[in-house]
This record gives structure tokens, C-alpha cells and sequence, in this order.
């Protein structure tokens, strides 16, 4: 049976979602519970990758399992054994044909920054502290420039990456709420790296340091030294996967 | 000059807010900080001494400094040297006579529970996850008994209490938004741990094992065995000192 997961989590200690030997990391949770569960290795097939320290509010995974079972009855079993910075918010039944990674048609990534007097004491894991204060117009102006189809290959975390780097991002919104500033990225999918790039370098245009009409021609440079800083991890948090 | 500092502090990491030595304390690390900026020991007065776990959005402060400084400069200094859960959001100068203790009036605390099918993976550790839904209403009933000027001792966690235990509750009020049950008290001043065998014996209530017309006889039972558990620190917040 194919059961598709929704799942919730807070990345601070892992080291991203991607199993590696002998490191904690969201899918190597996930398979352990897992493989408890059916008394067989699982593989547990997410929508993406996330980083280390990068957080999720509803990443989608699908895992086929040979014990058939309801969803009801995996949910609360994976629950009761994952650790307290994981919870599979929803569980059903997916067609076998059901394939998180290549169904998703699209994703919503939400980057916030916090800038003020106040420390964010409660809400730090999930934050970038900025020592400047950015003017959201300035790069609302240059968010308009990354919309649409287009090679983002400048805004590529791995330099080795051999497929196609063109993606289509659908919207970008820039909005404000006391200290908080949240900046959330829709798009059919993204490259590695891609959001905290597109974030650190649009943060950039918001500090005066690149204007936001210098937006094409870093896109059309296709050189990740023309775009800007990659923004930190803890940031970041996946909020949606389309289908 | 006497410096009267407004404070937030995720209190996970601390043994409460008393100094210990050689344990973190949120006072400890209050005062090697003023004692790095005037060169000299500097004595911090806080409104309460909040249990190791627990946490506040506002905890008021006072300190005699030698060295005279714009208030300011004094925060921006405090938040530099600060870890990142301890935050001075406030800070202005004060009467010679403020004494954050002895001048506070009431204060205000919130407990934070949480019950749902979905885990609190970001806020876990502001919050008391529950097993089992509470009734509301029959907590509301429940509080209603324990407002007004009462004798608290059967809700103080320190049974060698030698003085009045007489306290003055103004408010209880009990509310749910999604799966997030938040129980807030006012009142002119709170027993050790008062705020957190209240919550325990509502919840007792909120569950069935208790009823509300229970409450007269635990209070006039003046005896700690006759009230509930005492809920975990990690769900407590002071929200207000009110001068």
C-alpha cells in the first residue's frame, strides 16, 4: 500500500532532510520509525531535499509499505515514536502511482527575517536577525525582474549541477508584520539553494548595496558569483507542495 | 542612576531566573553582563524569580549602576552581550526609590497547553502538550471559586512558607484557539509555583477527576496535598508586572 504523508518539522538538529549513515536527518527519522513499524527497511520518498537547519510546515513524502494498514492507525504510530521535532500532520491512502518528488507540481517556500530593537527570544531557530533594516519596496521592485520562466543557473547552490536550471517562479510577495518580514516564493520548483540565494540577493537590493534593475543581468550571467549571499538556513521553511 | 530594564527570555535553558553559582541563570547572565559594562558588580532586582523552564515576555528588572548612561546605550549594549534568549526590550531610567519588586502591584501569567492530533513542533517549548481533551466550561466553573482575596497555601510548592499566603486572583481566563488552550491569571501576586497547581488542578477538573465545586474545600483544606499535580515549567510565561 502507498500512503502519502504530510509532515511537519522543526530542521534545527537535523542535518537536512536526506538520510545520511550515522547522522540525524528527517527521512533517515521517518525510515526508522518505519522500519519499526512494518519489521522491514522503508523508503520514505519526500517532495524535496532540505537543508540542514532548513524547516518544514508541510513537506509530502510517499512510502510504500508491505503491511497494509489504516491511516489513521500509521499516523498515530509514527507520532507516538518520532522525536517531538517531527509530526506527520496527515497520512492517507495515495494511488500506487503516487510519487512525491515527481507528482509535485509546484512548491511554496516562506523565508522570515526579523529586524528590530527586540531579540526574537521565542521565535529564533526560525529567523534571520538583520542588522539593517531593508526597504521592502526597492525589492518587491526587483522581485518583479525573477518571475516567470527562466534559467535561474545564477541563483544554483551546486556548481556541478548538470540538468536543466530553468524553473518558473509564480509569485513572490515581500510583506511586513511588526518585526517580522516574510518573504514567500511560489514556484513549479526550485534548485538547490535557489530560495536563499533569490533571498540573500533581493536582502541586498533592499540594503542599497545592488539596485534592483541588475536583477536581468544576473539572471542572464547563468554564474552564481553574480547573484548574492546565500541567506542562513534557519530561515527557511518549506509551506506547501502542489500536486 | 537607577535603570529599570524590561525583559524577555526563552527560559529552556536556564535554572530559573535566581542566580546560582556556576548554574545559567537568566539573573546571572544579567548581571555579568552590567558588571562587564561598568566594571564593577551590579545587583539585578527582578518583579519575581521564575522556576528553571519557564519563561517571560516582560519580566521587569531594576539596577543601581555607577556609571551614568543614556538608556539607550545601556540596552544596546545588554542585547550585544545578551545571549540570544535573553532580550532587554525596554529600558528607562528610574526613581531612585523603584524597586521592581517591592513596587510591583500585580502581575500577569499565561500557561500554554496544547491539545491536538498534529505535534507543536515549533512552539514545543513554550507549550504542555496534553493527552486528553479538558472541558473548558468546567474549568471556567472551577476558576470562578478561586477569585478574590483567598488563602493560597494549598497551591504554594514550598511547604516550609512561613509567611502570609494570603493572595489576591483578579482574573482566570481560559481560552482555545485551534489546538493551543491558554489559561492567563492576574492577580496582586503569586505563591512559588501557584501558577502552574492552579493550571494542574483546572486541568484535574477540565479532565473529570475533579469537580468544580471541589475548589472551596482544596483551598480551605490549606494543605498542597489536596490539590492537583503541578504542570511543567516549559508552558508557563509571566506576561506583565503591573506597577
Amino acid at each position: 500500500m502507498n500512503y502519502k504523508l504530510t509532515i511537519a518539522y522543526e530542521g534545527t538538529r537535523y542535518q537536512g532532510w536526506e538520510h545520511q549513515p550515522g547522522r540525524p536527518t528527517v527521512q533517515g527519522k521517518l525510515e526508522e520509525v518505519l522500519e519499526k513499524f512494518q519489521g522491514a527497511p522503508a523508503e520514505v520518498i519526500g517532495a524535496g531535499r532540505t537543508d540542514a537547519g532548513v524547516h518544514a510546515r508541510a513537506m509530502v513524502a510517499n512510502v510504500h509499505l508491505d503491511t497494509a494498514c489504516s491511516p489513521e492507525e500509521l499516523k498515530a504510530y509514527m507520532n507516538r515514536y518520532l522525536p517531538e521535532d517531527i509530526s506527520v500532520n496527515a497520512c492517507s491512502i495515495a494511488a500506487d502511482g503516487f510519487h512525491a518528488r515527481y507528482k509535485a507540481i509546484g512548491k511554496c517556500y516562506a523565508y522570515h527575517c526579523w529586524y528590530g530593537d527586540r531579540k526574537p527570544v521565542f521565535d529564533r531557530r526560525t529567523l534571520w536577525v538583520l542588522e539593517k533594516q531593508p526597504d521592502l519596496e526597492a525589492m518587491r521592485e526587483a522581485a518583479a525582474y525573477l518571475l516567470g520562466e527562466q534559467d535561474f543557473r545564477s541563483f544554483c547552490g551546486n556548481p556541478k549541477f548538470k540538468k536543466s536550471t530553468v524553473r518558473r517562479l509564480t509569485a513572490i510577495e515581500i510583506s511586513q508584520s511588526k518585526e517580522r518580514i516574510t518573504l514567500s516564493f511560489e514556484g513549479s520548483g526550485f534548485l538547490q539553494n535557489m530560495v536563499r540565494i533569490l533571498t540573500g540577493t533581493l536582502l541586498e537590493v533592499g540594503w542599497g548595496k545592488r539596485r534592483p534593475e541588475d536583477i536581468p543581468a544576473i539572471l542572464a550571467a547563468r554564474d552564481r558569483s553574480a547573484a548574492g549571499v546565500t541567506a542562513p538556513p534557519q530561515g527557511l521553511t518549506l509551506m506547501r507542495v502542489d500536486y
